[in-house]
């Protein structure tokens, strides 16, 4: 058939790819550029959407402009999508990688509501999108902080786990004393042993929203050593966490001197950084001189 | 008489201990590793129980079959306490260690319920059995991190209770002068001097409930210096641990090198670390050509 | 005309202007120590005047007094201003400054409020005018101290940012989530997605107030995790703090030997340090020995 | 007179004066530790007795027990504070000296109360004398842990209060413009401007209460930020904190070297530490060979 040929060109149209990819992918001309704005826009607008319809009272004028403005977006984001499979060199991998799985998620939930009810507020997935505004902004400095502070947050998460279970052993033994001790008052808002141990971790972790408040003076003397408990463990976290930044940030170079900081400062963020992304792994921030990606080896 | 003979017999079949040691005590063997699974299934079944119990307005069809799940899970326990008092080497060691007692206690409550009434929620204790879950899944560089923590709390544990001691004073001091400023007013929350005190510590520590609070401005006004001091102390006990962390990991060798990260932590999750516990003093990590303990030299 | 000569030679009144910057600018002289402490009174006074006034039920005896009190503040703090104007050497330089910019607006509420009514709580703005209590009492070692916490912040305000990002897509992922959860039920407190949203903050940044809580099982269980990385995220910050305090204070000669602690603390405070005040860049701290501004170059 | 006589020969009676001042302010021999024992629990007694005298509901019948053992322990604290002016080599230094002022405050509530009525719960000042548990218990090795602590905290004072001034500054702006975003409301919380600082207070520390709260989406808006702002800052003065910890204890001997920790400990718990305090400034925590005061050289 005539269509399917014209299908399978336009499947191998290789140049018409190169060129969707330099718009979508990556951000350094200037039609590159005004996609990616668009489309951080399209994506704070679609949440700001969401929240508008979880509001009751609305106008019922304004309803068939909602709907139809998420009709839009979705569609909108549906191509995109599409699109970013059709020109990615590898569609695959593109498909698997993080932003690919978000990308595939903030379109799904319309279809899953469209089709079965429900589910419609997890269009809030989109949210995750908004990652990639430092790659439009070519703030790549930023994302290396990140790396930092998630490089540190993994080095430690062993301590941290290790941490939690312990927490998890003590907000349970807690919530069980106090539901022995405060469970059986007429008046009591310790219902059950897991709301009990809910309670536990409300004041264990200060938040202290005073729903499930002890009455008896022994309830309140467990209260006052549960909370200076957490007071005094909630170091733990922050030790592990900062004994494992100041490591970290001895080895690495970024911070190193702070007298030429202004000047550091500044060439960063003129610096006409490189928004090219691998098409292999799809990650960014390389060199402008660089021909493959530093990452995976892929050519860029 | 013939049947004190077959018990004398019994409890010296050394053969018999070492395979039921190698099932309950270790978890190299596939048996030994299906009893470890099945254990930690059995500790958190009947802590959802627990929970469960405590639960009002539970169709009164359930109650039986909880009782025999009740009867089950104890029975279980109980059997396997015995049995690892019956196949270690040195039973006193086992019973009087950390977590030989933890295994008694995790039985007793049962059968004082059975016999006085009440305490049944104490079962609870079997959480405190969940910390073995390292062993079973062979993480005991987890454990590891857990003694890195541990040494950091108790070479801080002297500045932390002078520091608490401090604490002490102070939310007795704020408490009678809160009690002295609005303990007189007619729709006061503030009824007596510990109440107050247990108001001090709930605001100190920041978790700040709100069943109590100042209504005067003078009371609003010494409760908002109580706030700005607890913000500022609580700096106190995490500069302690952090100094003790970071002097601590400055020492340690685990995660010394940044760079072969990646390497060590595949390395260390595929290792085929050893379960085998000394039957002496009962600690794992003991390395798979190790034929002594490398913490008491008993033989493994 | 007269009147415009007479004005023009008081333009160009060189002695008249140093002597005024002698006194309003600097604190060296007694008459410039005076002005100055009168001015940190005016401030404290106009500031209590606010307090007051907004709060109910004052006798309508008051209230004139209240008003002239209001003008007379604004005609100081105006004839300030505009003598600041008059006798700075660099007056675009001054009114473009920081303290220029809060001289202004100190000044203008009144006067927007009696054109148009409302905004005449923004006098509050005076409040920024205290920061010039450290000039005033020669505490120019905490405004040292002041500057390395600036810095400390600026260095790790991307660290800071980025983790807000994260903070921002988990607080309107959560949020969305609870609404989807608690969001139909009769007695729920979450109307909405922004309400939501400001409930995962309440319960993220561990303030907790309680006007909005979970009533379900599954509500309170998605709390408790939210609570608990609440918790843990918490050392994200004070470890990048930290990080970056631990690495200034190593390289600021201020705080170096612990030994001469003392001689140091009562040297820099009996020290004469000089209140002059760079007419260029308004900057203080020079030393006594200085003739130019250690800042700009522009002689004192 | 002979009344007079035998007075002055009682006034200048050194070896009794030595006797007492062995027994009550050194706890080296039986007596003087069993003094000094006696007196911790007097004080803990006479602490809880306050607390129990606040309480509403008392049986009648226990009135009297009260008031007489109020009466006994006065009693007591003031032949304890007249003995120790007598038997201090140097009574001025005692009298003015921290512990000396604790120990006459601890007596005066009762007279105040007696004479003028009220007052009665400042006993609570006794609270302080708990302070000498230290001493009595030869933990000087804790003392000293709490000597590294304040004198962290005097390193951090001058950053910490700073700190604080943009704390105030803050909380006084954001209070101001909460009650202009919502104080106008017929069900606000916010009555007047002194109350939204307060606020502002209460929710910048993270400890919400959440009797007062903001209803409408703006107030909420500003108070998400209030609360991610404490959120972040909370950083600052723990990194200030941790800061100077790190660099004291990297100056300190004392948990300089890990590996001989537990002989450290040991060592240290088992020591027979001197109790001698010093006759002139009170200070106690010299070595046994000492023969002068290592504080202000007097002869101990």
């Amino acid at each position: 058939m005539k269509l399917r040929e014209r299908f399978q060109t336009f499947m191998h149209n290789e140049a018409l790819k190169k060129k969707l990819y330099i718009i979508i992918f990556e951000s350094d001309t200037p039609l590159g550029k005004t996609f990616d704005v668009a489309l951080m826009w399209c994506i704070i607008l679609s949440i700001l959407l969401v929240f508008v319809e979880s509001m009751q009272g609305l106008p019922a004028v304004i309803k068939p402009f909602m709907v139809w403005a998420e009709y839009l977006f979705t569609a909108f984001f549906t191509i995109e999508y599409l699109t970013r499979l059709y020109c990615s060199p590898k569609p695959k991998e593109y498909a698997l990688s993080f932003f690919g799985v978000v990308d595939l998620l903030a379109t799904l939930p319309f279809y899953i509501s469209w089709i079965f009810g429900g589910a419609r507020y997890l269009m809030i997935i989109r949210t995750f999108r908004l990652i990639r505004v430092f790659r439009v902004f070519k703030l790549f400095s930023f994302l290396n902080e990140g790396n930092i502070l998630l490089l540190s947050l993994i080095l430690s998460s062993r301590k941290i786990m290790v941490f939690f279970l312990f927490v998890v052993i003590i907000v349970i033994s807690i919530g069980t004393i106090m539901y022995m001790v405060e469970g059986d008052l007429p008046n009591s808002s310790f219902h059950n042993i897991p709301e009990s141990i809910y309670w536990a971790i409300v004041t264990l972790t200060t938040v202290g929203y005073g729903d499930i408040t002890p009455v008896t003076p022994l309830g309140q003397f467990l209260s006052a050593v549960v909370m200076l408990l957490g007071y005094t463990i909630m170091a733990v976290p922050t030790g592990i966490v900062s004994a494992t930044m100041i490591k970290e940030s001895g080895t690495s170079k970024v911070s190193d001197d702070n007298e030429n900081l202004d000047d550091e400062i500044i060439e960063e963020m003129s610096n006409d950084i490189d928004t090219r992304t691998c098409p292999n792994c799809g990650r960014g921030g390389h060199d402008q001189e660089a021909v493959f990606c530093k990452y995976c080896g892929e050519r860029l």
